[in-house]
Protein backbone atom coordinates (compact mmCIF):
# COMPACT_ATOMS: atom_id res chain seq x y z
CA UNK A 1 0.00 0.00 0.00
CA UNK A 2 2.09 3.00 -1.39
CA UNK A 3 0.18 5.49 0.93
CA UNK A 4 1.37 3.76 3.97
CA UNK A 5 4.79 3.30 2.88
CA UNK A 6 5.32 7.02 1.88
CA UNK A 7 3.70 7.57 5.64
CA UNK A 8 6.14 5.11 7.42
CA UNK A 9 9.35 6.61 4.98
CA UNK A 10 8.06 9.98 6.24
CA UNK A 11 7.26 10.13 9.82
CA UNK A 12 8.43 6.59 10.79
CA UNK A 13 11.88 6.69 12.94
CA UNK A 14 13.96 3.96 13.13
CA UNK A 15 15.98 3.47 16.37
CA UNK A 16 18.27 0.86 17.77
CA UNK A 17 17.12 -2.67 18.69
CA UNK A 18 15.11 -3.14 15.33
CA UNK A 19 12.51 -0.36 16.71
CA UNK A 20 10.38 1.19 14.63
CA UNK A 21 8.45 4.12 15.74
CA UNK A 22 5.42 4.96 14.36
CA UNK A 23 3.51 6.53 16.74
CA UNK A 24 3.06 9.81 15.52
CA UNK A 25 -0.14 8.10 12.75
CA UNK A 26 -0.33 4.56 14.22
CA UNK A 27 -0.48 3.42 17.59
CA UNK A 28 -0.25 6.76 19.93
CA UNK A 29 -1.18 9.50 18.08
CA UNK A 30 -3.76 7.89 15.29
CA UNK A 31 -4.47 9.17 12.22
CA UNK A 32 -7.89 8.09 11.26
CA UNK A 33 -7.83 9.39 7.25
CA UNK A 34 -5.28 7.12 7.15
CA UNK A 35 -6.86 4.48 9.01
CA UNK A 36 -9.82 4.82 6.51
CA UNK A 37 -8.05 4.12 3.41
CA UNK A 38 -6.29 1.04 5.40
CA UNK A 39 -9.48 0.04 5.95
CA UNK A 40 -10.87 0.36 2.14
CA UNK A 41 -7.30 -1.90 1.06
CA UNK A 42 -8.28 -4.50 3.45
CA UNK A 43 -12.18 -4.75 2.18
CA UNK A 44 -10.51 -4.94 -1.10
CA UNK A 45 -8.05 -7.87 -0.26
CA UNK A 46 -10.27 -9.91 1.80
CA UNK A 47 -13.44 -9.02 -0.34
CA UNK A 48 -13.78 -12.71 -1.78
CA UNK A 49 -13.94 -13.56 2.21
CA UNK A 50 -16.73 -14.46 4.69
CA UNK A 51 -16.23 -12.45 7.66
CA UNK A 52 -18.49 -12.04 10.09
CA UNK A 53 -16.12 -10.53 13.23
CA UNK A 54 -12.92 -9.41 13.69
CA UNK A 55 -10.85 -10.03 16.44
CA UNK A 56 -8.13 -7.45 17.70
CA UNK A 57 -5.81 -6.83 20.30
CA UNK A 58 -5.76 -4.09 23.09
CA UNK A 59 -4.58 -1.22 22.76
CA UNK A 60 -3.00 -0.41 20.05
CA UNK A 61 -4.67 -2.64 17.72
CA UNK A 62 -8.35 -1.34 18.93
CA UNK A 63 -8.59 1.84 16.80
CA UNK A 64 -7.58 0.37 13.11
CA UNK A 65 -9.91 -2.66 13.90
CA UNK A 66 -12.83 -0.36 14.43
CA UNK A 67 -12.21 1.21 10.98
CA UNK A 68 -11.54 -1.83 9.27
CA UNK A 69 -14.61 -3.48 10.38
CA UNK A 70 -16.67 -0.44 8.98
CA UNK A 71 -15.91 -1.74 5.94
CA UNK A 72 -17.10 -4.99 6.77
CA UNK A 73 -20.19 -3.96 8.84
CA UNK A 74 -19.43 -6.61 11.50
CA UNK A 75 -18.67 -6.21 15.07
CA UNK A 76 -14.68 -6.29 17.01
CA UNK A 77 -14.38 -8.04 19.76
CA UNK A 78 -10.73 -6.86 21.35
CA UNK A 79 -8.56 -9.53 23.62
CA UNK A 80 -8.03 -7.98 26.66
CA UNK A 81 -4.28 -8.61 28.44
CA UNK A 82 -4.81 -9.36 32.25
CA UNK A 83 -2.66 -10.52 34.76
CA UNK A 84 -6.08 -11.48 37.17
CA UNK A 85 -6.72 -15.70 37.40
CA UNK A 86 -8.81 -16.91 34.47
CA UNK A 87 -12.33 -16.41 35.08
CA UNK A 88 -13.17 -20.16 34.80
CA UNK A 89 -15.33 -21.13 31.82
CA UNK A 90 -16.15 -17.84 30.96
CA UNK A 91 -13.21 -17.05 28.78
CA UNK A 92 -10.99 -18.21 26.27
CA UNK A 93 -7.61 -17.71 27.15
CA UNK A 94 -4.32 -17.89 25.76
CA UNK A 95 -0.66 -16.73 26.38
CA UNK A 96 1.42 -14.06 24.67
CA UNK A 97 5.10 -13.07 24.94
CA UNK A 98 5.73 -9.87 24.49
CA UNK A 99 8.58 -8.76 21.98
CA UNK A 100 8.74 -5.08 23.39
CA UNK A 101 8.15 -5.36 26.82
CA UNK A 102 9.60 -8.90 27.14
CA UNK A 103 7.20 -10.47 29.47
CA UNK A 104 4.32 -12.50 29.60
CA UNK A 105 0.63 -11.92 29.46
CA UNK A 106 -2.22 -14.10 29.49
CA UNK A 107 -5.04 -12.93 26.75
CA UNK A 108 -8.68 -13.64 27.48
CA UNK A 109 -11.69 -13.30 25.09
CA UNK A 110 -15.62 -13.94 26.43
CA UNK A 111 -16.69 -16.64 25.62
CA UNK A 112 -20.09 -14.98 24.87
CA UNK A 113 -18.57 -13.43 21.99
CA UNK A 114 -16.84 -15.92 20.05
CA UNK A 115 -17.74 -19.50 18.67
CA UNK A 116 -19.05 -21.68 16.86
CA UNK A 117 -20.32 -20.31 13.54
CA UNK A 118 -18.34 -17.32 13.50
CA UNK A 119 -16.02 -16.39 10.51
CA UNK A 120 -13.19 -14.34 11.62
CA UNK A 121 -10.82 -11.52 10.72
CA UNK A 122 -7.35 -10.78 12.75
CA UNK A 123 -6.59 -7.36 12.68
CA UNK A 124 -3.37 -5.79 14.21
CA UNK A 125 -1.53 -2.94 13.79
CA UNK A 126 2.09 -4.40 14.21
CA UNK A 127 3.47 -8.42 13.58
CA UNK A 128 7.02 -8.61 14.82
CA UNK A 129 7.46 -11.75 16.32
CA UNK A 130 4.03 -13.22 15.47
CA UNK A 131 3.27 -14.19 19.21
CA UNK A 132 -0.07 -11.72 19.23
CA UNK A 133 -1.21 -12.90 15.85
CA UNK A 134 -0.66 -16.47 17.35
CA UNK A 135 -2.43 -16.48 20.58
CA UNK A 136 -5.58 -14.68 18.89
CA UNK A 137 -5.46 -17.68 16.31
CA UNK A 138 -5.01 -19.61 19.71
CA UNK A 139 -8.53 -18.27 21.23
CA UNK A 140 -9.97 -18.56 17.79
CA UNK A 141 -9.16 -22.50 17.33
CA UNK A 142 -10.41 -22.68 21.50
CA UNK A 143 -13.83 -21.06 20.46
CA UNK A 144 -14.59 -23.42 17.79
CA UNK A 145 -14.68 -20.09 15.23
CA UNK A 146 -13.02 -20.41 11.60
CA UNK A 147 -10.19 -18.36 11.18
CA UNK A 148 -10.59 -16.83 7.85
CA UNK A 149 -7.02 -14.70 7.82
CA UNK A 150 -5.10 -12.35 9.64
CA UNK A 151 -4.37 -8.22 8.40
CA UNK A 152 -1.92 -6.19 10.00
CA UNK A 153 -0.94 -2.74 8.88
CA UNK A 154 3.04 -3.15 9.39
CA UNK A 155 5.26 -6.07 9.58
CA UNK A 156 8.96 -6.41 9.85
CA UNK A 157 9.84 -8.99 7.59
CA UNK A 158 13.09 -9.63 8.66
CA UNK A 159 11.62 -10.53 12.03
CA UNK A 160 9.75 -14.31 12.48
CA UNK A 161 6.45 -13.66 13.18
CA UNK A 162 5.26 -13.28 9.35
CA UNK A 163 7.03 -16.78 8.05
CA UNK A 164 5.52 -18.04 11.22
CA UNK A 165 2.11 -17.17 10.45
CA UNK A 166 2.36 -18.29 6.91
CA UNK A 167 4.14 -21.49 7.86
CA UNK A 168 0.81 -22.25 9.75
CA UNK A 169 -1.37 -22.04 6.76
CA UNK A 170 -2.92 -18.47 7.91
CA UNK A 171 -3.24 -16.42 4.87
CA UNK A 172 -1.70 -13.58 5.76
CA UNK A 173 -2.35 -9.62 4.27
CA UNK A 174 0.37 -7.01 5.32
CA UNK A 175 0.19 -3.69 3.86
CA UNK A 176 3.11 -3.23 4.24
CA UNK A 177 6.50 -5.35 4.92
CA UNK A 178 9.55 -3.80 5.79
CA UNK A 179 12.50 -5.59 4.85
CA UNK A 180 15.10 -4.00 6.43
CA UNK A 181 16.05 -0.94 8.31
CA UNK A 182 19.11 1.13 8.99
CA UNK A 183 19.51 2.98 12.39
CA UNK A 184 22.27 4.89 11.31
CA UNK A 185 20.61 6.91 8.00
CA UNK A 186 17.40 6.24 9.12
CA UNK A 187 16.76 4.39 5.65
CA UNK A 188 13.76 1.99 5.38
CA UNK A 189 13.70 -1.23 3.02
CA UNK A 190 10.44 -2.28 2.13
CA UNK A 191 9.59 -5.69 0.13
CA UNK A 192 8.15 -5.68 -3.46
CA UNK A 193 9.70 -2.48 -3.78
CA UNK A 194 10.72 -1.31 -7.45
CA UNK A 195 13.55 0.94 -6.41
CA UNK B 1 -29.62 9.55 21.84
CA UNK B 2 -32.72 7.38 21.30
CA UNK B 3 -30.71 4.52 19.10
CA UNK B 4 -28.53 4.45 21.77
CA UNK B 5 -30.58 4.22 24.73
CA UNK B 6 -33.18 1.67 23.35
CA UNK B 7 -29.28 -0.63 22.28
CA UNK B 8 -28.25 -0.02 26.73
CA UNK B 9 -32.43 -1.20 27.58
CA UNK B 10 -31.86 -4.20 25.27
CA UNK B 11 -27.98 -5.40 25.93
CA UNK B 12 -27.33 -3.85 29.12
CA UNK B 13 -27.07 -6.11 31.89
CA UNK B 14 -27.12 -4.71 35.57
CA UNK B 15 -25.24 -6.22 38.10
CA UNK B 16 -24.62 -6.11 41.79
CA UNK B 17 -22.93 -3.10 42.92
CA UNK B 18 -24.51 -0.89 40.35
CA UNK B 19 -22.30 -2.07 37.91
CA UNK B 20 -24.10 -1.71 34.21
CA UNK B 21 -22.22 -4.17 31.79
CA UNK B 22 -22.39 -3.33 28.02
CA UNK B 23 -19.46 -5.59 26.63
CA UNK B 24 -21.84 -6.61 24.16
CA UNK B 25 -21.79 -3.28 22.05
CA UNK B 26 -19.00 -0.82 24.13
CA UNK B 27 -16.49 -2.34 25.72
CA UNK B 28 -15.41 -5.83 24.90
CA UNK B 29 -17.30 -6.83 21.56
CA UNK B 30 -17.78 -3.80 19.52
CA UNK B 31 -20.57 -2.67 17.22
CA UNK B 32 -18.96 -0.38 14.98
CA UNK B 33 -22.08 0.44 12.77
CA UNK B 34 -23.22 2.11 16.11
CA UNK B 35 -20.52 3.83 16.91
CA UNK B 36 -20.83 5.72 13.77
CA UNK B 37 -24.53 6.61 14.65
CA UNK B 38 -22.70 8.14 17.95
CA UNK B 39 -20.11 9.59 15.88
CA UNK B 40 -22.34 11.80 13.93
CA UNK B 41 -24.35 12.47 17.35
CA UNK B 42 -20.78 13.89 19.09
CA UNK B 43 -20.38 16.05 15.82
CA UNK B 44 -23.91 17.66 15.65
CA UNK B 45 -23.48 18.34 19.33
CA UNK B 46 -20.03 19.76 18.67
CA UNK B 47 -20.83 21.55 15.61
CA UNK B 48 -20.35 24.71 16.70
CA UNK B 49 -16.66 23.99 18.93
CA UNK B 50 -13.37 24.03 16.74
CA UNK B 51 -11.45 20.86 17.18
CA UNK B 52 -8.29 19.56 15.88
CA UNK B 53 -7.37 16.78 18.27
CA UNK B 54 -9.23 14.18 20.48
CA UNK B 55 -8.04 12.53 23.91
CA UNK B 56 -9.15 9.43 25.13
CA UNK B 57 -7.49 6.47 26.91
CA UNK B 58 -6.64 3.33 26.73
CA UNK B 59 -8.52 0.26 25.98
CA UNK B 60 -12.25 1.01 25.67
CA UNK B 61 -12.39 4.53 24.52
CA UNK B 62 -9.90 4.11 21.76
CA UNK B 63 -12.33 2.64 19.61
CA UNK B 64 -15.48 5.23 19.92
CA UNK B 65 -12.60 8.10 19.49
CA UNK B 66 -11.10 6.57 16.18
CA UNK B 67 -14.69 6.52 14.52
CA UNK B 68 -15.66 9.75 16.07
CA UNK B 69 -12.39 11.94 14.78
CA UNK B 70 -13.19 10.63 11.58
CA UNK B 71 -16.51 12.91 11.41
CA UNK B 72 -14.21 15.71 12.51
CA UNK B 73 -11.23 14.84 10.51
CA UNK B 74 -8.92 14.72 13.18
CA UNK B 75 -6.18 13.22 14.75
CA UNK B 76 -6.72 11.23 17.91
CA UNK B 77 -4.28 10.59 20.88
CA UNK B 78 -4.86 7.60 23.47
CA UNK B 79 -2.97 8.42 26.71
CA UNK B 80 -1.72 5.00 27.92
CA UNK B 81 -1.74 3.04 31.07
CA UNK B 82 1.91 2.30 33.04
CA UNK B 83 3.31 0.87 35.72
CA UNK B 84 6.59 2.22 34.28
CA UNK B 85 8.75 5.24 35.67
CA UNK B 86 8.03 8.05 34.09
CA UNK B 87 10.51 8.97 31.26
CA UNK B 88 11.33 12.56 32.81
CA UNK B 89 10.38 14.91 30.04
CA UNK B 90 9.14 13.19 27.10
CA UNK B 91 5.75 12.61 28.73
CA UNK B 92 2.73 14.75 30.78
CA UNK B 93 1.59 12.47 33.11
CA UNK B 94 -1.57 12.60 35.47
CA UNK B 95 -2.93 9.44 37.93
CA UNK B 96 -6.17 7.77 37.67
CA UNK B 97 -8.34 6.26 40.27
CA UNK B 98 -10.06 3.32 38.79
CA UNK B 99 -13.39 2.40 39.73
CA UNK B 100 -13.58 -0.43 37.98
CA UNK B 101 -10.21 -2.49 39.69
CA UNK B 102 -10.01 0.08 42.98
CA UNK B 103 -6.58 0.91 42.31
CA UNK B 104 -4.68 4.10 41.14
CA UNK B 105 -2.37 4.27 38.08
CA UNK B 106 -0.42 6.53 35.78
CA UNK B 107 -1.78 8.11 32.78
CA UNK B 108 0.90 9.15 30.14
CA UNK B 109 1.03 11.13 26.95
CA UNK B 110 3.85 11.55 24.60
CA UNK B 111 4.71 16.08 24.59
CA UNK B 112 5.09 15.46 20.71
CA UNK B 113 1.51 15.05 20.48
CA UNK B 114 -0.09 17.52 22.83
CA UNK B 115 0.49 21.45 23.44
CA UNK B 116 0.30 25.02 22.96
CA UNK B 117 -2.40 25.58 20.26
CA UNK B 118 -4.45 22.07 20.22
CA UNK B 119 -7.86 22.46 20.96
CA UNK B 120 -9.13 19.23 22.41
CA UNK B 121 -12.32 17.07 22.41
CA UNK B 122 -12.33 14.11 25.33
CA UNK B 123 -13.88 10.95 24.39
CA UNK B 124 -14.57 7.55 26.65
CA UNK B 125 -16.94 5.34 26.70
CA UNK B 126 -17.86 5.77 30.65
CA UNK B 127 -18.47 7.98 32.59
CA UNK B 128 -18.86 7.00 36.62
CA UNK B 129 -16.87 8.39 39.36
CA UNK B 130 -15.24 10.57 36.44
CA UNK B 131 -11.31 10.25 37.19
CA UNK B 132 -10.59 8.80 33.87
CA UNK B 133 -11.81 12.47 32.81
CA UNK B 134 -10.16 14.50 35.11
CA UNK B 135 -7.16 12.34 34.40
CA UNK B 136 -7.12 13.55 30.43
CA UNK B 137 -8.38 17.01 31.64
CA UNK B 138 -4.92 17.08 33.60
CA UNK B 139 -2.54 16.26 30.68
CA UNK B 140 -4.60 18.45 28.64
CA UNK B 141 -3.91 21.38 31.04
CA UNK B 142 -0.34 20.12 31.51
CA UNK B 143 0.14 20.53 27.87
CA UNK B 144 -0.79 24.00 27.61
CA UNK B 145 -3.58 23.20 24.98
CA UNK B 146 -7.19 24.32 24.89
CA UNK B 147 -10.14 21.70 26.40
CA UNK B 148 -12.67 22.36 24.21
CA UNK B 149 -15.16 19.68 26.05
CA UNK B 150 -15.89 16.17 26.80
CA UNK B 151 -18.38 13.41 25.20
CA UNK B 152 -19.01 10.33 26.95
CA UNK B 153 -21.42 7.67 25.83
CA UNK B 154 -22.81 6.59 28.94
CA UNK B 155 -22.69 8.50 31.82
CA UNK B 156 -24.12 7.05 35.48
CA UNK B 157 -25.83 9.90 36.61
CA UNK B 158 -26.20 8.73 40.25
CA UNK B 159 -22.56 8.81 40.72
CA UNK B 160 -20.86 11.98 41.14
CA UNK B 161 -18.06 12.12 38.13
CA UNK B 162 -20.91 13.81 35.57
CA UNK B 163 -21.13 16.69 38.42
CA UNK B 164 -17.73 16.75 39.17
CA UNK B 165 -16.70 17.26 35.44
CA UNK B 166 -19.96 20.10 35.24
CA UNK B 167 -18.56 22.09 38.26
CA UNK B 168 -15.10 22.56 36.85
CA UNK B 169 -16.84 23.97 34.01
CA UNK B 170 -15.86 21.70 31.51
CA UNK B 171 -18.56 21.15 28.64
CA UNK B 172 -19.74 17.61 28.94
CA UNK B 173 -22.33 15.87 26.36
CA UNK B 174 -23.25 12.69 27.53
CA UNK B 175 -25.38 10.56 24.75
CA UNK B 176 -27.01 8.38 27.61
CA UNK B 177 -27.62 9.28 31.39
CA UNK B 178 -28.49 6.47 33.63
CA UNK B 179 -30.79 7.60 36.53
CA UNK B 180 -31.03 4.58 38.13
CA UNK B 181 -30.77 0.65 37.49
CA UNK B 182 -32.52 -2.02 39.47
CA UNK B 183 -30.40 -5.16 40.00
CA UNK B 184 -33.38 -7.01 40.40
CA UNK B 185 -36.06 -6.44 37.46
CA UNK B 186 -32.59 -5.19 35.56
CA UNK B 187 -34.49 -2.03 35.24
CA UNK B 188 -33.05 1.10 33.71
CA UNK B 189 -34.42 4.47 34.06
CA UNK B 190 -32.66 7.09 32.00
CA UNK B 191 -32.62 11.23 32.81
CA UNK B 192 -35.20 13.36 30.84
CA UNK B 193 -36.87 9.96 29.78
CA UNK B 194 -40.60 11.05 29.01
CA UNK B 195 -41.91 8.01 30.44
Amino acid sequence: MQLLKDRIRKDGVVKAGNVLKVDRFLNHQMDTDLFYEIGLEFKRRFADAEINKILTIEASGIGIACIVAQQFHVPVVFAKKTKTKNIAGEVYTSKVESFTHGRVYDIIVSREFLGKGDKVLLIDDFLANGKALEGLADLVEASGAELVGAGVVIEKGFQVGGDAIRAKGIRLESLAIVESMNEETGEITFRDDEA
